[in-house]
């Protein structure tokens, strides 16, 4: 099976889960159910499920273990988006190519779509606490990056470079690794913390340097990427004056950058015993990435 | 001990785990940190923790065991009031006499505390899960009284019916039933889970009935009470055509209402064997508060 093959096939798995969830979802009022599926529905490329999966198989951990944590991952990435996107943060209009949630159901209708995804990843994280003590390991890991020391502490540090301007590379590294590297690190530790811990330190390491390839792409994106592929507005950093790596090294130092990132990630990997050939062309697929 | 005494012996149990909590809490950057800490140190009556611990008295419960289900409860309830006073929300200045969360800390600091304190509730609960089964249970019922087949759909409901004032008595209940009594159910059957579900139909509908009398009486405050006992602006309500008790029944009626709730409390706690003095005179300082 070639990279793309597999990555579809991991795809197809997560949107089956996402598809079931939705479908179970009855929540009242309609508006509220629905604003809950909209953003979930939007697709995307589903990175970080589709990268715990593939965690998971080299690892051999049984993927029927890691369906609910990869959903919830999944969850709390989305919320992560919807409350992103609204007016008093990034301000987005677009995601995915269609209008964000709040240009939908409007800005109180968003606020509590983001908060409802939120809880209900915990709702599903606390059914799997009931499995045993490495579910709830790895339930507690997933909740620690998402959080305070986690993502939030990264997008509140976002949020203060914009306002200060007052960029160097330590607050750079800091936004970079908690809004971006640590939901990234949760998928690639959740299977390991499920076999035992099994090259904890590496995937860790892998994660970490992985996100921070993404968010470089990601940068890079904004400056020359294509809004009918990225379906998000392009230049949009620049304008708001974010605080970004291309505006910290230049566009073709962030590109030297990346590369060096993605050989790092594959320099871990090796590392790793196992087929390790999907993880090694994921990294490439996150340097390469248009989208 | 009278009730007064016995409420600021509970009260005081609180403001010591929401003191530690708040001197514990390390994050970067700093305005993350203080907006997390803001809210959740303006005080109030702390009523859901004593709540829970008036219930784990009376069924003989051990009050450590509930010191962090009690804690996580405020910061959930606290979260949802820094979510609830955003513009796009009821927009409110004002939270117990001081400036709301967006106030101080501008609307997308506000938006990331919400978010962190909800989050760092839920990493609470998930490090309890740990102690056993009944932990887990407990945290799961809380997780399901706040999210999206409780309290934010109670919120949902709130905000579509403010937009459609389209009154009426069966989605009045369904409001205040989710917004306001599911989040005061949780401090009272959490104490019952912790014990084998002793009196677990009973402490639940004595929770919705005080959950009703609550709103009744925050309806009927709003109309009637003084901002500087409040501490929240009066009279909201009405300007936002917001749709309450009062503007469906009238206020004498409404004031009729929550008698029979208060006495519909009363008869319930009947059933439940134990000192059930504190829990009668806590039903009383509902029907009758002026903040």
């Amino acid at each position: 099976m070639d990279f793309q093959e597999k990555y579809n096939s991991y795809l197809n798995s997560v949107e089956q889960s996402v598809g079931a969830f939705c479908d179970r979802l009855n929540c009242k009022p309609e508006i509220l159910n629905e604003s809950l599926k909209y953003t979930l529905k939007l697709g995307g490329k589903r990175f970080r499920p589709v990268l715990m999966y593939a965690v998971g198989e080299l690892l051999g951990v049984d993927l029927k273990k890691l369906e609910n944590f990869a959903l919830a991952i999944e969850l709390i990435h989305t919320y992560s988006l919807i409350h992103d996107d609204l007016p008093a943060l990034d301000n987005d209009d677009f995601r995915r190519g269609k209008p964000s949630s709040h240009k939908v159901f409007g800005e109180a209708n968003a606020i509590l779509a983001g908060d409802g995804l939120l809880n209900t990843a915990y709702s599903i994280l606390l059914r799997e606490c009931k499995k045993g003590g490495e579910y709830i390991c790895a339930s507690e890991q997933i909740c620690d990056c998402a959080g305070v020391y986690g993502m939030i502490a990264g997008q509140s540090a976002d949020l203060k470079y914009e306002n200060e301007r007052n960029y160097n590379e330590k607050a750079l590294n800091f936004i970079h690794l908690n809004k971006t590297s640590k939901m990234i690190v949760a998928p690639c530790v959740v299977p390991s913390i499920l076999c035992g811990g099994k090259y904890y330190p590496e995937l860790k390491a892998f994660g970490e340097n992985l996100g921070l390839l993404f968010q470089f792409t990601d940068d890079i994106l904004d400056v020359e990427g294509q809004f009918d592929l990225l379906g998000k507005s392009i230049g949009k950093d620049e304008n708001d004056g974010k605080f970004t790596s291309v505006n910290l090294y230049g566009l073709d130092n962030c590109k030297l950058r990346a590369d060096l990132l993605a050989e790092k990630c594959s320099a871990i990997l090796e590392g790793i015993e196992g087929d390790r050939q999907f993880l090694s062309k994921l990294v490439r697929f996150v340097r390469d990435r248009n989208k």
